[in-house]
């Protein structure tokens, strides 16, 4: 195990109707005059937003709103964002919806603090150390942004879809009530089922030795995906099933189950190419991407792949041919994203062969440069996996 | 799932050589008097004493000192403590040590900031609100206090031991070295593991039905354990084994494996009577009471006994007779305790059967009151629990 430090400071508030709670937390944790932050009219329709306004009125905490994140949040919102909070003198940021909201809400809660770009956390190796303080009200379990310290946003111009991270970018409370949830339809549950399994894994696979309890810990949350994800989406309205992944998608990600150990994380900058040219979800472009990787690096850890094979896939260990196990854990993983609705390969998803090059242009690695914990890739190896992945 | 809150925002450093850095993090969490609390002279001759003071002088915090605390700490330590941190104006006390000096250092922590009796979160529901900061410098897995709010000390006049807990008793930081814990004999070792389990059992027996997530991260830590403790206790020099089975101990108790359920608890319970007689180890006297009270419950949830007896100790399941699954489940789990030196009865433990009666009074219940969440238990049944356990 490697030494590490972990934090994190995040109020979990879960439970149904919690919501009516939020004006109590942004009291608790200092806040006076909020920016309300949001996606689309679904907040809005669904009823949500009046009952979190309700909620800040009782306790007579000012607010204002900006609305219109997308999914693959982008810069330009970020821009407004910290425009309206310095106009208006926000002193807390309160995103009311999923992950790309919340990431859309740390990247302003960066920038106010930051006399320069709030870019420059995305695209240099510089920690956010000070923010506007953030709360989350989670409307869909899947990036885990509601307990961690990070962010994804796009740059619209050459669409670069980086990450920044930081202990200020920590919410102080997330609000987090399944009923909110239920009305996600099938392929979007699926989708943050995908995320929230690809978070495990991508801290799963690691060279660093004895790392026995967040190994377990992290099959926990998988074999809890393989149990809840499927009862999800057959009943939306599966209460039990829907908390279950929910908690388990702020677990997989607040780095619990990944301190001390090396960390891999090159499925989720190959998927980022995709989602960046296709605009596809997030999760659909994982379900593509992590076969494929899992098949081209099966060989790097044999043992590894048999471990979660036999753990979490009920796979009979094959003592005779150990790589049999591990491959037949990679087919069921593939088999189970299908049988919750996710694309597997390029045709799938609706993207394009032809786009290959460009894709491994983009993640833009000179000679000599990988990207990976795991097994370090290089540019050949990118291509390599992309084309595995189409069909 | 039931609905809960979860607020752990302990600050984790865990590696090798992390005491050096404790000036650093008391500053950081706003330190400038520090009580250094600790129990017997070993924290001084291991040389640990020395570097935590230099880390302090380092930063140019000021500190007093207070030792002697004992294993199943006592009030009478904890008065002397507050008293101590008035007179000096002490705003930080950092435990150097076990759950007993962690528990020992909340009470201080607490009865400082009360005007009246510290004893009243003990005796009392009264949640702890407010207390000095608390840092840890742990040395002993097995409380899990370095991450908890709860504190449990013993009161010499009755020799009632009893527990406190509140948001304001997690600590700021915990220090977790795993190199610290190699100088544990064997004995102390196994009673940490015995403790670490048992903190997850208690939630783990539970009527609260859809908690998928909550059992396997539960599962995940017992399994760790069977792993890893004959492993540490084999080989006090493994540091792997000691690591990992550190941080299992934190996540055994910091709630994170029992939010969003009912838990039991009257394990603990019954066994808090016997170290306040016998001044047994805690852990010891779970090994003795634990097994018990599974044999006298099991039928209340064969389906749960069977879970447990497949996931955790590998028992194949008799679907002709869930039953006898349940019951080898907890036969594995008592030789699991005896293989790693645990007492598994009254006799081993050097508990006298003609005390029970006195300590089924001193839990003192009257008619109609019950322990337990898991099975609701009477006085009859606590006796019938402990006859269970003579041999």
């Amino acid at each position: 195990m490697q030494d590490f430090n972990f934090y994190s400071p995040t109020y979990f508030v879960f439970g149904k109707d919690k919501e009516n709670l939020v004006g109590h937390y942004v009291k608790r944790f200092g806040g006076s005059k909020v920016l309300i932050h949001y996606g689309g009219g679904s907040v809005i329709r669904s009823g949500l937003m009046d009952r979190v306004k309700a909620s800040l009125n009782k306790e007579g905490i000012d607010f204002v709103e900006l609305g219109g994140v997308q999914p693959n949040p982008i810069d330009s919102k970020v821009y407004e964002g910290i425009n309206l909070c310095r106009k208006e003198g926000v002193d807390f940021i309160l995103a009311v919806g999923g992950g790309s909201t919340i990431d859309s809400a740390k990247a302003i809660a960066a920038g106010v603090k930051y006399d320069g770009d709030f870019w420059d956390f995305y695209s240099k190796p510089m920690p956010v150390t000070d923010a506007v303080k953030i709360g989350t009200v989670l409307t869909i379990p899947a990036a885990g942004s509601e307990g961690s310290g990070d962010s994804v946003i796009t740059k619209t111009d050459g669409m670069l879809k980086w990450d920044a991270s930081g202990e200020a970018l920590r919410p102080t409370f997330s609000i987090m009530n399944p009923e909110l949830t239920m009305t996600l339809p099938p392929y979007q549950t699926a989708c943050g089922i995908t995320d929230i399994m690809a978070h495990v894994l991508e801290r799963y696979f690691t060279n660093t030795k004895d790392v026995e309890i967040t190994d377990r810990m992290c099959e926990s949350i998988l074999q809890t995906m393989v149990k809840e994800g499927p009862r999800a989406i057959a009943n939306p309205n599966d209460y039990a099933a829907r908390a279950n992944i929910m908690w388990a998608g702020m677990v997989a990600h607040n780095n619990l189950v990944g301190v001390g150990r090396e960390q891999d994380w090159s499925s989720h900058r190959m998927e980022h190419e995709l989602s960046a040219l296709y605009d596809v979800a997030h999760g659909a472009g994982l379900a593509v991407m992590f076969p494929a990787w899992m098949k081209y690096v099966v060989k790097h850890d044999i043992n590894r792949f048999a471990q979660i094979a036999v753990r979490v896939w009920n796979v009979p260990m094959d003592f005779a041919n150990p790589e049999a196990t591990a491959l037949e854990g990679i087919n069921r993983f593939e088999k189970f994203l299908s049988s919750i609705g996710m694309p597997i390969n390029f045709e799938q998803l609706g993207a394009k062969e032809e786009d290959i090059p460009k894709m491994v242009e983009r993640i833009g690695l000179k000679d000599g440069e990988t990207i990976g914990g795991f097994v370090k890739l290089t540019s050949k190896d990118i291509e390599n996996i992309y084309r595995l992945a189409v069909n």
